[in-house]
This record gives C-alpha cells, structure tokens and sequence, in this order.
C-alpha cells in the first residue's frame, strides 16, 4: 500500500490522522477532471462524468469502513456544517429533551457548533459537558455527543456500550468518527447508531480540506428534515421549486453545489481504503503503537516524557500523545529533523500512526530522534519556541 | 482574455454563468498545489504555503470585484450555506421583527435556505413572497432577500435604490450576487449594502463546485456571530478552548476547514477577472447580449420563440433567456450541434453572456445554429425530450 502514497524522502510522517498524505490515483484522477471533464466536458460533465451523484457515491464507498449500508452515508460541506445538520435533527426528534451531554475534552469545533445548534432553537436547550457521560445521561437527555477517538489523548470509547446505554435513556447518539474512521473497525450499523460525521482529510487521505460525511442510521432516514436545507437536498432541484421538498433519505443532507475537484481525490483515496481489510489495519496500527511507546520508553527514559494515550491498545486508537514541558519547542524540533507530528495543547506532542504507509523501520527512526532531540536539547532555541498558525 | 481560458473545439459556450469554463492558470495552480503543497509540504503547508489564509486572501481578492473593503468578504462553504450563515446573523439584528421579504422567483435554494432558518427559530417566523417587493416592505421586515439578477430571466435590480428603501423601513438586505458579479459590475459598498453571499463557479470561474463567498458591511461585522460557529471562526482555533469565542470582524463566518484545492482554483480565477476593468466587461456584454436578442429576432423570426429577459440593457445582467413550447428539446439540439447553454421551467432557453471568452463571431454562429435547429425542427426527437438529472 505504500506504493500507492507519494511521500516525500527524507520525512517519517506521523501526522497523517491529522493531514492524510497524497494518493497518487488522486492526483491521477484530479488532473483528468480538470482537463477532461472540466475543460472538455463543461456543464454537460454533471450527467456525463456523474458529477451530480458525487455526495451518494462516495458516501456509499465510505459507508463500507464505517460499517453502514451505501444508502445511510453522503460525503458533503466539512464535518463542523454536518454536524450542525444532524445535531439540528437529533434535537427535532427528541422535541420533549432539552440536554446534549458531551464531554468537554471533545473536538472544540463539536462543542462550538452544538453551542451554534443551541442557540437557534425554540426552546432553551444547555450543552452539558462531562468527564463522566454514563452518570450524566438522564430522562432529559436528547442526544449523547461524543468524538469516539479523542484527538488530543487518543482515547478510544467503546462505541456499542455507549450507544446502548445512552438508548436505555432514550437519547439518541452522534457519533463523531474524525479520528477512528480508517484508523480502527468502526461499525457503526450494528452499534446501532443513530448519527454519525467525520473527515475526509485525516486518515481518509482525502487532501486538504477534503469533503466530510455523515451517517444517518436508515430507521432515522426519512423521519426528520435538517435546517441546512439547500437546493441539492431537495426531492426534484431542476424543478426549481418554490417550497422545500426534502429528497429520499440521507439525501436530504445534501445542502449546495458538491466539490467536484476535492470529491473526486476523496472518492479515490477511499476506494484505497476499501481495498485493505481494516481488521489487518488495525493489527498492524497496534503493532505499531505498542512498539513505538516500548521504544521510548527505553531508548528516552529520563527525559520527562509522560505517555498520555492509553496503555492498553483496546482503549487506544491510532495515535501516540507523549506529554513533554516544552512540547511545542520538541515537536517543532522533531519536525526540523524530518519527524513530522504535531502539537495539542497545553503540552502534547501528538504522533499519528498510519499503517498503510508506515513502516515498522520509520517507528525506529522517530524514536532515535527523538532521542537525539531530547538528549541534546535540541529543542532549547527559541525559533522551536515561536507558535506558527497552524500547530 | 480568451487565451487564458481552456476552451474545447468545436463548442460555442454560452454557460458560462452555470459553469465558467477552465481557466489556464487554476489547472497549473491545482497541479502545484496537489505535487508540491500537498505531497511534499503535507501538514506544513498550512504554514508555509498559506492555506490557513484562504479564506480571507480569496474574499479580500472577490471584494475588489464587488465594491467591498478586503475586510468584508471571506470565501467559504456554499453558497446556500453562507447564506444560512448572513440570514440568521441578520434576523438576530432585527430580533422584533418577524417577516423575510423575497421574490417567489428568487433563486430555489435561498427560498430553502430562509424555510431551513425559520424553522429553527424561536420565534415564528414568515417567509413574505412577493413580486411587488417594494409593497411588501413594513415595520415587520426584518429582512429583505434578494438576488440581484434573476436566475430565469436575468432581470436585474437596482441594488442601491432597493436597499434604501429596505432601511428607510428598518430592514436589513441580504443580497446573492450569485448570477452578477463577475459580470455587471456591483458595488456593495457604495449601495450601503448589509449581507451578501455569490457562487464561485459562475461568471467566477472557479471550477465545480467551487467554494462560495459572504460579505458582511464593516459596520455589521463586529455586531453579529453566526450560529455555524466552528472552530475557524474561533479567535483562536489553535487554543483549542472549549467556549467558541467568534474571531474578529467576517473571519467569524468561517467554519470548518477551508478546501484547499478548490479555494485555490477559485483564487486563480478571481485574479484573472481582478485583471480586467469591469466597465469594459460591462459593455461587452450589452454589445454582445444585444447583438444576440437582435440576430435571434431578425434571423429566428416566426419561430415561436420569446424573448424573457429585458429588452433594455440596463435591466438586464449578462444573460438572454428565449422561451419555446419545447425549451428543453431545442436546448438539447442546440447542444448537439456545440451551442451549449441550458434550460430553466418552464420553457426557457437561457443563454450566458461571458464576454472575458465570448466573440461576436460566436453570438452570429450560435444563432445561425439556432435559426437552422428551428427551421429544420431538429428538436423534435425522443433523445432530446429525455431529462436528465442536470438540466
């Protein structure tokens, strides 16, 4: 599978569940689309090149990781817009429930959009957030709202489990799978899960801003509308009607126009994705992840390095978080050496672990610079120092 | 200007406000993006390539085509999801009142988009359809919502003297620029506008699917956030706070991650159309729509065609709309002999002006076409009656 990536020499990349690297069928497929089926084909290519079904098709080719029929998934918008959507429905199915239960260590940009969600609404709903969401579930309790890899700790939760009880309470779940799917098994039908959205862009390998996606379980399908009601979720859009008229199931998550040049990289780098059995992924992502924390703690014991993943690879998805002092410094270090990962706050140095590229070798050769980066110093200038943008 | 388009042999291509076609310089700036940006500088790139600017460095670029301050427009989403985004933020300004003026012709998907927002509202909200919108406008208004030139018919309004009239009652104006800029020239600021949002793959020349764009009046841009408050929007996104706290001025109308590989075509386009004087656009466009309504009239006489839109120029943006009993056959011929525009119901041959790429050689071709495809009755076939799913 590393053969189908174009990777740069002279880079260990682990941050590829932050920024996926370049299927070469992407670039293969996004330079026919514009000088074929852009330049050539013009407006005809939107029935002739299947630009319209772009939302169905390459949600129905992300739907076989997550573990969802083809009809519960569209690839659409970014994955903060797609949560907006199906928070927006969870709520309006729950209309008696005033309570979204989440944890405060989530994605900010979930909590942020459910705060958006909240603050639209009739009826005075409250985002609670808690460490503890098995004793904060309640009667009150619309929607469970949970990220089920953690992007700053790697901490997986068990999917099925909190469904389940969340359902006991009669809540509904959104399940936000930005740092599992693709990574881990994730099955979302028979965890029985109401929503779901992720990204297209993190182990996807979709590019930059690539589409997100959403699920809707297909019970849910044709029950509720979603706010975001654009003219691409409507049943007939060449009709050019004057009243909404929601299209058949998940298609009414559709909202505007598809990104046609950044759908097509994502559909190719997914078809990658389902060529590979994601239960070998998985073995070999643990493999991975356990060799790379047995090294540092070996190779760089002493150096105030603190692992903040779960030791036990069931609870871990695929990444390494390693707590250290100066954790931007070291990591901006570590980059300058060619070992590329990155910074969460307050004191992370987040390593992304991507088995269809990487290599048990590369493992090896991270942790000697690490090694050589802490014993050294190396992250002691104050150009490591100065905080870039992006981090 | 045409050389710096990808234009296919053998077609006339009078679409362009549907899709502009490729311009020579997105292609290369895409390919440079996707081998360079992407695959080699990967999750730096953020960095040092600039991508997390482009939101504001591609709307500072749309502004100066639209009569805006740099400051005022961001490019993001689509346009129905931006619109989403100034629709609520301006009915949050206006929180006594309770009607959305617009036109029963206004653009579908901003008809959806208002039903999607009032559904979500506190308090009851209407949606006020009317033709006479002048009449409409009262002590109730909160908004009036327009697009400024009509999709069907490319009618055009006087965006200045609406917009007075909308806050001599109090009102605030939501204008979609969608079907004019890039081809009429606007100026928001100069016509005291207050909202705006436009398509990026129109008279634009963004590509498919090309991110869209919003304008907030610098007066507003402090005043309002927006309930899809995702993390780019934050003030600080890379603090991964738990609280969103809306960034400063229109950057809060960003969301989720840009799309890179679109934005960046997108900005490749916009510096194109930055490069010619708008005026001149302007009067090419009359010149050549006016040649057209001309030749079709002389040369297509008896033929049972139509002429929509308005005769005089001024009211009119850079489109021909020609109805016919059979509108969508005679389009389909018309396709088949390389003239390309396209059909709206109920019977309307639309026809886009798009004078950057456009001759008159073309205009006196197209409609000899057009004059052979009605004399010959080549419209009358099976094939061409057949709808497809992009009309």
């Amino acid at each position: 599978m590393r053969e189908k990536f174009d990777l740069p020499d002279g880079v260990i990349y682990l941050d590829g569940n932050s920024l996926g690297p370049l299927p070469r069928a992407a670039k293969a497929r996004v330079e026919r689309v514009i000088s074929e089926e852009w330049a050539k084909g013009l407006i005809r290519s939107w029935n002739t090149a299947g630009w319209i079904e772009l939302p169905q098709r390459v949600g129905a080719a992300i739907a076989s990781i997550i573990g969802a029929q083809p009809d519960e998934v569209i690839a659409a918008d970014s994955t903060s817009v797609n949560l907006f959507k199906v928070l927006s429905a969870a709520l309006a199915a729950r209309p008696e429930r005033r309570v979204i239960v989440s944890e405060p260590d989530n994605f900010p940009t979930d909590l942020y959009i459910a705060e958006g969600v909240i603050g639209q609404l009739r009826a005075k709903h409250e985002l609670r957030l808690t460490s503890r969401v098995e004793e904060a579930l309640g009667p009150d309790t619309a929607v469970l709202m949970l990220t089920h890899v953690n992007y700053r700790t790697g901490a997986m939760h068990d999917m099925a489990r909190l469904t389940k009880l969340a359902h006991d309470h009669g809540a509904l779940v959104v399940w936000d799978l930005s740092h599992s799917a693709g990574a881990v098994p994730v099955d979302l039908d028979a965890a029985g899960a109401d929503f779901a959205v992720g990204c297209g862009y993190k182990f996807l390998n979709g590019g930059p801003g690539a589409p997100a996606y959403l699920y809707v379980a297909r019970r849910h399908r044709q029950s509720f509308t979603q706010p975001l009601s654009g003219w691409l979720g409507h049943a007939a859009p060449f009709a050019f009607e004057p009243a909404y008229r929601p299209a058949e199931g998940v298609s009414r998550y559709v909202c505007g126009t598809p990104a046609v040049l950044a759908m097509s990289a994502l559909e190719e780098a997914v078809n990658l994705m389902r060529a590979v059995d994601m239960r070998e992924v998985r073995a070999k992502s643990i493999a991975l992840a356990d060799l790379f924390i047995q090294l540092v703690e070996e190779r760089c014991a002493g150096q105030g390095l603190r692992l903040v993943s779960p030791r036990e690879a069931a609870k871990r998805g695929s990444q390494v978080s390693i707590a250290h002092a100066e954790g931007y410094a070291l990591m901006q270090a570590l980059i300058a050496r060619g070992v590329i990962g990155d910074f969460r706050p307050p004191d992370i140095a987040r390593f992304g672990i991507t088995p269809l590229y990487l290599r048990y070798v590369d493992v090896f050769d991270a942790v000697e610079i690490l090694r050589d980066v802490l014993a050294t110093k190396a992250w002691d200038r104050a150009e490591y120092k100065r905080r870039a943008a992006v981090t």
